[in-house]
């Protein structure tokens, strides 16, 4: 066979000649942007010359801090097109994290959206490495802003040349992007994206037993593009054709709502957080979502009620996936075996609330304390994943050495895998409560609790115990103008668990600690418990 | 990204854990077998094993000399997941050829059908790398053969290994298979399949745009499984867990029918003239082919006609894909844009006859006299292609140099490209009629014959004419119990044509020959039609 690299050139040359006239809509600051594929391409074209002028050579980092638009999309391939690496800066992070990822990967030139600038402003005198700053806003002139030197992301578009010739004489094993994920303690760590990496990604995303993304497809990436390539989508969905709908910064869920009923959006991505919103905002008002034909949900596990209203109530299929910056991140996908078909109701959704089936490309191991542990929905034990669009270390990194071992990675995720192969996150393996030498699932806990009418959030934490080691507790938020007692809970909770689950006590408050991706933030938690129980 | 192979290995490996319980169905010599794909893979890992015991070494080639069924099945991987190579040999070809390839190929051992061990017994002694022969059937003992030795496909299962490991450590460029492909004239050409291209073309097989394989199909591939790897699709079954229906050796469109109805038959894979019969049993008789979603149709251009009678009169999904030997062999499906659905009856048809859009992963030109030709559906020139599943180089063999130039493959197809970049094979390179400078196309001039209603087959070739240097003749095969005259084909065709096109003669015949997959075979025709003309 020709040994032909596997690199993103090839997607967008496939889009700008098959479908030029697809479209890209962005919700940006000046209102709703729409151009063709065709004009994406040139301007693509245009801005990786723009990039070389400024000195961007092979294996450089250009920085990205902005939200999902077509600017940001533009960014996404005439970077590691040009053979540069797309480095996308999650700007939720805290300033020091921004400066400290921004000089560990040594970016070149900043691509930043105009109203982060101050975020940038903050940290310029720390920055090692940074040549230019280049500024993307919809308006004619720059902002004001003490960025040096700073260029108008439209004037290196209209000075780039649009004939400008992508690559495709690079390794497929080359650098096209890189991540930071925030580690429990100490500095984020960097994830190295590969052309051959992302090109298998997107090619698991469009198998019809995965996600199935297509020409057909409106996709809507909630996600952030800063966050995992907003999970592959912007990448897979240049290649196929699909129609994109980029959300751009702040919005509600009535913004997503209206959103995906006025564009007809048939599939769209992103963390439970943000489906309890638009759930929310679909129980108290009426919307068209009949073109919606997959939710995907990821990045934490979504509660079993939320799947259920979704499917039940809405008629919105709901899909439940798992995998993390490390995995590119698709690693598993909830979907229902043919086999199932003759289920009902109730254990569809005990499927659907699993986090699925490993994907077709990847290896997968359940490692518990005595080897890999039976496939029977109840043994625990780390997930483990190795394959091509798996990371293989954290960049420059000795952390490198607690995650990848004997060529797996470690997920840090404590799972249990039923008969069907279906992998159930029980917890981090940080998380996990240790309760006289067994195990207690944190996320268990926290599903069930979520699944009661008055609860709008719930994580569960555990406390140094001196008999027991370890024991549960739980910090509850209710939905407005709810009541429910403490005692109430824990008998809603008894039939579900063995006694000795039940978390010793219920803490009420107004929310819970996130992470910047949305995920319960359970060392501060633990930190908040821990303060609220002396109290008492 | 790690750098994990792309491997048969995995695939097998995934059918195994997840889908143990799907089915293979097989029609045998004894009636119809079913077993599960947890039975497949122990008997698979049996037969790695035995062959291991045989001698059989890394990069080794076995042979297979067999039809559609399950043991071909176990062959397509055992033989490359313990890390030799699965040559696949065409039993259509004349006993010369089929003895000059596994001289070539240096196969090590041959596994063959029963039926066709005269075959075999034939050439055996001019044979000169073969050790062994597996006689694969369902009878208890050997049939009586003069082959030596000679061994019992059933008896190399009971004594094999039900634990063998099948390699994961290969290289993902080794060779997995070869197939060999008839050349115009002298001996065929061999095409060798490396692991990575074959699980690329896989994924491209599994992709929701292009044939969309999944799990929940139930695909029958007519088309050989000595012919391209019956186009990839058992690979892509295994790993999916698609349920596969094989429909043995010597079948009629009847049984293939019952087959279809039977099974509930969702995909199936063949050539024009396997789809033609099936249209007429369809036409006498009553079947329920609800089920179907998708007739795959390739090797050879499908009469417009036919797929109007399959889509509009059955109702069934009819797809035209392109592809040879050399490609694996998808490389374009005529999918229908979503920008076409509003297109008529007719439109839609005519996009359905084109060879269709190329596939993710592969890069395409069309060559003409000044270069790549525009995109205007008029303007010829040759089909060329690149791509990580597209061959390199014909093995050992110095006819590589004709096709594979530049680092593309030169197809020998001449096709015109539309706005919408369909492809249409308007001819052969070899078959093009040159008319006074002017290029006419054969295949254009058949479809239109076929199109008639009296009409079952027509070939339209060149004859060597002095002032025009070449002229166009067709060859009409009627329908049972039609008649019509040489005056209203011709008048048929007029409208159709400019009319220099128009054939300066139409011959009635018989039948047209035909190559071992089913192709007119245009050079033999070419010198019966001299004959016949001689005659006049």
């Amino acid at each position: 066979m020709m040994n032909t690299p596997l690199l993103l050139t090839q997607m967008i040359e496939r889009v700008e000649k098959y479908y030029p006239n697809k479209q890209i809509i962005s919700r940006t600051e000046s209102g709703i942007h729409r151009f063709t594929y065709k004009e994406m391409v040139e301007r693509t074209r245009r801005l990786a010359s723009g990039l070389e002028k400024l000195g961007i050579k092979e294996g450089d980092r250009v920085g990205t801090l902005a939200w999902n638009h077509h600017r940001h999309l533009e960014a996404y391939f005439a970077i590691p097109c040009s053979g540069a690496v797309l480095h996308t800066i999650n700007i939720r992070l805290s300033p020091q994290h921004v400066n400290y990822i921004i000089n560990h990967a040594e970016d070149k030139v900043l691509i930043i959206d105009s109203d982060i600038v101050p975020l940038v402003e903050a940290i310029q005198h720390q920055l090692k490495t940074v040549k230019a700053f280049i500024i993307m806003t919809d308006k004619e002139e720059l902002p004001p802003t003490s960025l040096q030197p700073v260029y108008h992301y439209e004037d290196i578009i209209n000075e780039g040349n649009p004939s400008y010739r992508f690559r495709n004489d690079l390794d497929e094993n080359a650098p096209a992007g890189m991540c930071y994920t925030s580690a429990t303690t100490g500095n984020p760590k960097g994830v190295v994206y590969s052309h051959r990496g992302i090109v298998l990604h997107s090619m698991a995303l469009g198998l019809a037993d995965t996600t199935g993304v297509c020409e057909r497809d409106i996709a809507l990436p909630v996600v952030p593009m800063f966050h995992v390539n907003a999970w592959g989508l912007p990448f897979a969905a240049v290649w196929f054709g699909t129609t994109q709908v980029l959300p751009g910064p702040y919005f509600t869920p009535k913004i997503l709502a209206e959103l995906m009923q006025n564009e007809k959006v048939t599939i769209t991505a992103g963390v439970p957080t943000i489906w309890l919103g638009l759930l929310k905002e679909l129980d108290e008002h009426q919307y068209d979502l009949s073109n919606m034909r997959s939710i995907l949900c990821g990045g934490a596990a979504a509660p079993k009620g939320m799947i259920k209203a979704f499917e039940q109530k809405h008629g919105i299929p709901f899909i439940h996936a798992y995998g993390m910056t490390e995995t590119s991140p698709l690693a598993t996908v909830a979907s229902i075996k043919s086999e199932n078909d003759r289920c009902n109701k109730e254990d569809r959704l005990e499927i659907k609330s699993k986090q699925g089936m490993l994907v077709p490309g990847l290896e997968m191991r359940v490692v518990g304390k005595d080897g890999e542990v039976e496939w029977n929905g109840s043994e625990m034990g780390e997930l483990t994943i190795r394959g091509p669009w798996i990371a293989s270390e954290y960049y420059r990194d000795e952390r490198t050495k607690d995650a990848f071992r004997d060529g797996w990675l470690y997920t840090g995720d404590v799972v249990t895998i039923d008969e069907m192969g279906y992998i159930k996150i029980v917890d981090r393996t940080k998380d996990l409560i240790k309760s006289g030498g067994e195990w207690i699932s944190s996320v268990d806990l926290e599903n069930s609790l979520m699944a009661h009418e008055s609860v709008f959030e719930a994580a569960v934490v555990a406390v140094p115990h001196e008999e027991w080691q370890e024991r549960p507790i739980a910090c509850v938020v209710l939905k407005e103008d709810e009541a429910v007692t403490k005692k109430e809970l824990l008998e809603f909770l008894e039939p579900q668990f063995a006694k000795w689950w039940l978390p010793d006590d219920i803490l009420f408050m107004k929310e819970i600690p996130k992470t910047s991706v949305g995920k319960f933030l359970k060392r501060t938690l633990r930190e908040q418990v821990k303060g609220e129980l002396k109290k008492v």
